[in-house]
């Protein structure tokens, strides 16, 4: 079993459609391609999900917790506000790696604290799409010396 | 396209049925007919949408963007918790217009604060039902001025 | 008596003369003459004041508990610091309603909490010149359906 | 009528399937069925639901509203965060009781306050499964008593 | 010189004209004439004094400075806000009794604190109108054995 | 030694004696004789005290430490302020449950966190007297399965 | 029955002879008899206790409860810590009169919040023993008209 | 038109009069007079204005924003209660310099915070009366190289 | 006159005891024989106390105040919280060394103040019984030297 | 011009040398080693410095502005209480990547505020030693596609 | 002895060659060149140091303190946060005046507290390099009139 | 290997040579010599450090680390705010023993909370030049029975 769960968070399928300015016009389509092709280099199954809803964010965590080796997880808004997504990560046995596209310590006040951080295995934040690849290339790192 | 979407946030579909002797016996059945009436009046075609869950109404918010030209949004108990939504109202570029029903800033200490608020275009509270119809004739002016 | 009292509140006097690039150009005197217009239609006869002394404030709410039968009231800075002027709107017995030009909550900190707003039949805010209007509206279905 | 709904929040579906260490190898399905044996003792016909999803546990409560005599709620991590379902629970004219199967008050700072607790008839927590037969007694007293 | 100034803060001049269920039927003219005949009985003449503007109770307490030997005074709303109030009273070199016809430390959180009293010699709370002849008795001693 | 101490903490010895529209009026003489039936039923031998008195209500559990199985414990206005009977509780090796008549979670800011709960194997509030009941439940099954 | 209980709280059993330049020489017994005395002016019979001690302070209330009209009561150091007193000042019928002899919001921010005032009638503070006389005398007021 | 406003705020009036020992015997007349030769100096005509009202500043600011270069403000006790004021300075478009006499960073808690200096060119505090030369020298050079 | 008084808190007749894995079988009966032969060594008569309550503890100061040159005290969980234990150890002129067996800053959160502290002389925290003989060495020192 | 700076903060040259049950045997000397040849991959020549003292981390990151291209940096202690190096950063031209290698959010509260993060590019934490390889990776992408 | 002492804290070695569009072009050796000038002109011996490290300016202060007359000092990122600084003007016996280009009351919330100000015998702040000539000016006649 | 380092934080290089009304005239060299003879009678060699840099106490922690059997540390100023200093304490195996001259908690609030505590062994504060005597015999006894 290699695979790994991508889990993009509530607002992400607009990601690239919207606010190219501020986002660029990468969308979360384009992230799952470059992450399931560096997946293939690193030997790992790359499998994606995006959703607006918290609890389908806990089933799949859940899920993920029963067929995968590791979840790259952007939960969103819902970092800042979810106990629930925290029991979640807590409640699985694989490594999960929080990713956020901006730098959320340099925005506003209410975006500093992440709820969920503390049950992650590490953090990556600030760069753009290529957070996503440092935290496949991080995961793959911790599931072959686990 | 002329569409304005209501949004009812989580426990408005008990309105009018519960508790009469507070929140009187209007229900949103009846505060929708009022404003697709008054819609006609301004030239607008209403839609509205009630929901409990939190990511439905961001993907009605995410499809508004899409198909609307503006909505009215009483966010209920997920105005003082929810930065997934305020993410939503930020994300679309049409307005959205908050309304509650009654004066949030003269109840509990944990509802004067609107984490939704600040990516709105204004703010209708404490009016009863008319807080919607308020919030319909200031959305009409708002599009014909934009 | 049908009479309504307008009362806007410090440095209100210097609104459409300064900053027109964000504040547009009506001045608290194109807003007093559409009120009254409005409250012609609607059968109020509409009175206006402003002043920048939290005491003649005050006195203002006082003597409209007496003549009027209802306040549109913007306290401008003092609604943040000013419980003078919240006990004077409990102690009047006609219905206050607080209106804000911009959207306060999307301001700095110290403008996010209102302490006069517990005290009000309701509150508008962010819609411009607008907010005034609006609040109009809703004073007049407020006094016919006490 | 003499339904009772058991009501289990996010990630109680894990229970007993995981960290065995901590919390025993007791499953909802278990507790479940202890429940409804001592419902039948009671007098009481008990219905159980668990769900991921805040909206889903709003939804699960409206219905207990029309067709139930009272609830045993664990709202797990929506305990501390969730505006939306205390309102539920306050709209709903039937008993509410609130169980942990944890003492939150003796975990992290962030599981110290319960929103949804003020709402409620009376909290049972810290005597793991068996605050789930506590509750049910307690329930069916005070329904018998009302 | 016994002169001796009764110094009524902001909304004093409504009392027992509004809400009478609540503050009795006694004004503030009621309170001064009964302070007049304790002050012939204490040897002590008193003059009253009410305005709702901070400045003119800054100039008044500046004033009494010069012409009086002490200062009974409510500062109702401004209690709570008003470091120049404080300012004023610390200026000056008489005795100030602070009183307040309810009890402040029971009602809301804001209320709770009183900026004006670290300058003043006592404080007197609670005791509706009698506050007043209270503090008069407390001030005539002070002043005595001074 | 079966021995179990029923432990009422300050302001108890009036429960049922005052104000019965709001406490009932069952006092704490019939709490202890309903207790000692139901102990007798669960063969457990129920003892129980009363005192205003911190310090003796630590030396009653200190006491207990050495002679009993377990403690139900009602702190009242204790269960706020003091770290001594916490320590206490945590001091000595039998189990503790703490009661609540009302639900504290809904009264007063101020009684919303309980300092001795953390050192307790549970808590019951807000069923009136039957949270004692209850509570001896809770205990007699701990006993037995520990 | 006209009896008055002045309840002296932990510490003041030392008044007037220890640091006599800040507290003056009066002690206890001093402030007792000049009680008295104004007592029976009034028609009063004042019985006077002290002790440094929460419980019997509780108790002492309590029993007051039964056989007094009314309590003056200094708690002292209790003031800013005991929910207990607190509880108890609420759960009798008869009038309770907070004094302090100090200014308190003048001294350490910890003893600017008295828990206990917000269940007493009113509150005099900063007069030396001269705030117990003026206690009686309002308490008299208080009972004669109650 | 080269006017400079120097605009003394509540209290000042007594300034030099009273506790000399602490102020000096300076009073605002002497700093005045120093003010008007050293603006003969550089250049500039200084006009002054005291007042113990928030308003009356308010309308002095406006009045200097159409009269006036540059004002010197001392804003004494409204430093850090007024928001209405700070609205004011950052309504005019001339340069604003707060001074204080004192330190008030080495004073109390509630005089650290200045809402009025956020909307000042720059701040001189802690001087005595030499605040406001400094305070001239500054807007002068301001004003020129504007 | 070379008493020294060793005042032990609550809960500290349980130390050695219990949970001798953590603190140890030293008893106070261990350390009271140590701290009497090192008075003996430095000319001091040892006398020890331990008690529960808050009010013996106050009163062992007060008489320690009349007959001793110096207290050792441990306030064990009276140190967060007694206000009125601290004005005790104010009241007294003989120096108090507070002593605690382990290191208080390094536990919860609520045992980082001591309330008592800013009243004493000195504090020596976190050596286990040798806390006390410290403290004891230190007394002596100030006492000779005063 | 290809340089990067690795600079580590205090205490890091202990890394690998103590606590290697929790830090692993790794030590700059292998962490800088490791960085040198990814750099030699990516075309990038690394250098590396380590000090304990704020002043020299400034020094070396205003050297960095002038020589290098990107900084890897790991502040250590100093991430949470220098607002003095959060300026420096700010002061350079070149991104800098903060680096930690543990997850500081799953620690102490005091270590979850990074003063220097929104200065910073991106952050990379809680990987181990890998936070230092993926910043390199995250760092040699900026510098490319800037 | 008229030596003055100018000591410039971290960071400000770059005044002046980045962000000029902010900061303007002015270098600190240029602001040192002004103040020999103006100090020759006062009658005082300039002398100016830059560190970025927190103990050399501390060993600075300690040597001004035997040296000079007085010190101009902008110490930058540690006004914020550092004890050690302010303890080591506090041990000076020369007046030290703080000077800052910005108005630090209007940038980011950590700015708005300044630890060492309470020490200094002045502020003067928000005039750019003018901050600087200012404060010689008020040093100058502070010492002139010592 | 008996080596103790005694390490003097910030400023204490100036005691005794200043304020000797307040600290005294003893220097820091002559607690050395003091620590150094009572070293001699328990058989430790004493060696003692003064440095006003973070990053050199930093160091010569670590160097005691490898060299020394223990530490007595006055962090000075660096108590209250060095995060760095705290985690050299917790990097090092032998015990820290942390003192100060003055009874901080008896100061200004910002010096309550000392960041460095918590990694220490114990604390010893408020005795004078003792509390280092004091911490060395604490030291002597914590070595021998380790």
């Amino acid at each position: 079993m290699t695979k790994i769960l991508v889990l993009h968070g509530p607002n992400l399928n607009l990601l690239g459609k919207r606010e190219p300015e501020i986002y660029g016009d990468v969308t979360i389509g384009d992230i799952n391609k470059r992450l399931k092709a560096l997946g293939n280099e690193l030997g790992l199954e790359v499998f994606a999900l995006q959703s607006n809803r918290e609890g389908e964010l806990i089933d799949a965590l859940h899920e993920a917790g029963k067929t995968s080796m590791g979840v790259i997880f952007n939960p969103g808004g819902y970092t800042h506000t979810s106990v629930a997504i925290r029991d979640a990560v807590s409640a699985i046995d694989i490594p999960v790696v929080e990713v956020h596209i901006s730098n959320i310590l340099a925005r506003e006040d209410f975006r500093h604290r992440s709820l969920i951080a503390p049950a992650c295995a590490g953090v990556v934040s600030g760069f753009g799409w290529r957070s996503y690849t440092l935290a496949l290339r991080a995961l793959s790192e911790i599931i072959k010396t686990a």
